[in-house]
């Protein structure tokens, strides 16, 4: 990775990576016919590949899915499961109508899916850092999902995670094996537009919270530790 | 976030993007003096509160810690777990030296600490895709720790996550209620510098894997699909 190797980011770096984070999106609509290449693929993957692990473990494998016979076994599973969603919502009738106009996957109109699993038993049984937090290696899984997902991001690829499925389909259709959990089913395709805000925020689903409303000083609920005044002082201009 | 907003990236700015992932590492050393300025920090967690998350539901919080006292009693948490994993290493006298050589957490040495945690119940208890996949929502908790990791790394900012940590210990000493789960302890830094390969992967206490060992085609453990063979054969001369 020498060729990638820097010590140092210029501001405006810095402006661009955060322009990559900021415009990210789940994306399940706006798909459009062309193709990722391969080479681009590749370096996506690679994206993942290099995400952190927990006793460097990279317990993440890719499964790389186009065909369309698997995809609507993948697609009935959302089906069946929006369906109990639906049904759920059943005491507030306005939700329910608002859930079912809501756009939640695009498993059939993406150029690539993929399922991203988890393996316990990579380098194992002895793994550092995970011995005492054992649900730690789910966490690398994850973290390479996003390092994907931005990636994805960068060279114009939308990435829609669906997770109205269920695991025990998914395991049937992709012959998963027991000791193989999978975390994430991706639906990877370029799309004409990314929004500027999230669907479930466009649709006044959720409202984002303020930054200053997940934080907290020293303690669990804690907001007037006395190291962090000038901090506080802060927000009220960048949140 | 328009300032921020942007349809498509440039090649330069792919290329700097993935310089930010494959620079990025686990620090837990050569830590230095300097302070991480406020909007600095404010900047990073910004960056993890734009991760995406399930049903748009964003259930994380970010306890930030400077205070001694409370540092010292996590460092003790983490000394009496690398006790237990030493142990565990009892039949392998090779391994359990190496382990020891091992510089496994900045807890003191770091400018700040954050611990960051899952609450199930925000918006909850409906939660698009969270009623199939329950552990959905801290999924997306890891999401946000990548990003946060991601911007640190652009800001010239390490990070290492501890978790030879007792998650029973984190909720006493943090005062973390029974709904929050403990996801992360981070421990953030100014550098000397970044290595160019993982610190696990440099004492030769494992090696990356190739990237074509963690992909199938269309199921598990299938890589024969005639869909992926011009992938197949660019992966020798890019992976």
């Amino acid at each position: 990775m020498t060729d990638h190797f820097c010590q140092e980011f210029s501001e405006l770096e810095k402006e661009i990576f955060y322009k990559v984070v900021f415009s990210r999106r789940d994306v399940r609509k706006n798909f459009i016919e062309k193709k990722i290449e391969d080479k681009i693929l590749i370096k996506i993957l690679k994206a993942a590949h290099h995400a952190p692990s927990v006793g460097f473990s990279q317990p993440w494998n890719f499964i790389l899915i186009k065909d369309e016979i698997i995809r609507k076994d993948i697609k009935n599973s959302f089906l069946n499961e929006r369906l109990k969603d639906f049904n759920l919502l059943e005491n507030d009738k306005v939700k329910q109508k608002k859930y079912l106009e809501l756009k939640l996957e695009g498993i059939l109109e993406s150029d690539i899916n993929i399922c991203v699993t988890y393996d316990h038993n990579r380098f194992g049984p002895f793994v550092i850092g995970r011995m005492t937090i054992e649900e730690a290696g789910i966490y690398s899984v994850c973290c390479a999902i996003q390092n994907l997902w931005l990636a994805s991001r960068v060279e114009g690829i939308g990435v829609g995670w669906v997770s109205i499925l269920n695991n025990s389909d998914l395991r049937k259709i992709l012959n998963l094996p027991e000791n193989i959990k999978p975390i994430a089913y991706l639906c990877l395709g370029f799309v004409d537009e990314f929004n500027d805000s999230p669907d479930l925020e466009k649709s006044n689903w959720l409202k984002r919270l303020d930054l200053k409303d997940t934080i907290f000083f020293e303690k669990w609920n804690e907001n007037t530790n006395i190291h962090w005044d000038s901090f506080k002082s802060l927000f009220q201009y960048n949140c």
